[in-house]
């Protein structure tokens, strides 16, 4: 019940990209670099990020990669479950059909409870606020 | 960032377990048949729980398990800690060294909130609670 090396790197790679100044572009080996990411598990992550439009890739020389919306409108959650799919802490949470006692169920209602508390903590902080807050 | 089929397999067994008249022991086939737990699997999660002070267990004819202490003084998370360890969002949570920046890390910050909550709901609800609430 652990976040993925790839969420993981990818919040790397976002507060990274979002800490920059302004119309910066962010260079994958510089991120890789710095944040100790292997070079190429970067960017599929990076693609993945791209794709699901909270990256904007830049190509030819000087080329890289920025946000594609400001960093005050992306959570943490938008990171992590772009990359990792939806958060649920317990198979019952994603498909019902898992357990035949979902709509009975007394621990399921737990499930659900904190799940809602986890996800909404990782929703409630933007990478504007975590990279203010980076020392 | 799931439950493992054996922390959810170690919670119905409790369930069922905490369910019954009090002095009643729970015979293994029975669990494994009413919850749909592979008999052999559910042998060692429940060897794992008396090993770990959650069950007892009662051989010979007519034996089988029977909570160790009351059920209102086991959580849910006692049950699902005592088989998959400490519960940790992120690696960072487990070992500091897992990542040099954890001491300044806006992100850490986060990841314990989230990890306090959600620890905070499972450890509220005891066996007792959820057994009352099962329809």
């Amino acid at each position: 019940m652990q976040l993925t090396m790839e969420g993981e790197y990818a919040v790397r790679a976002m507060v990274h990209i979002a800490s920059l100044p302004k119309d910066t572009v962010a260079q994958i080996p510089t991120i890789s670099r710095e944040w100790e990411i292997p070079e190429k598990f970067l960017r599929k992550i990076v693609a993945k990020l791209t794709k699901g439009g909270l990256l904007l890739s830049h190509r030819g020389a000087g080329g890289g990669v920025a946000l594609a919306r400001a960093a005050k409108g992306i959570t943490l959650l938008d990171v992590i479950e772009l990359v990792e799919g939806p958060m649920a802490l317990n198979k019952c949470l994603i498909n019902p059909r898992f357990c035949r006692r979902t709509n009975t169920c007394s621990v399921h209602v737990v499930w659900c409870e904190a799940q809602t508390a986890m996800r909404a903590i990782l929703n409630s902080r933007t990478l504007a606020e975590l990279t203010q807050a980076q020392t």
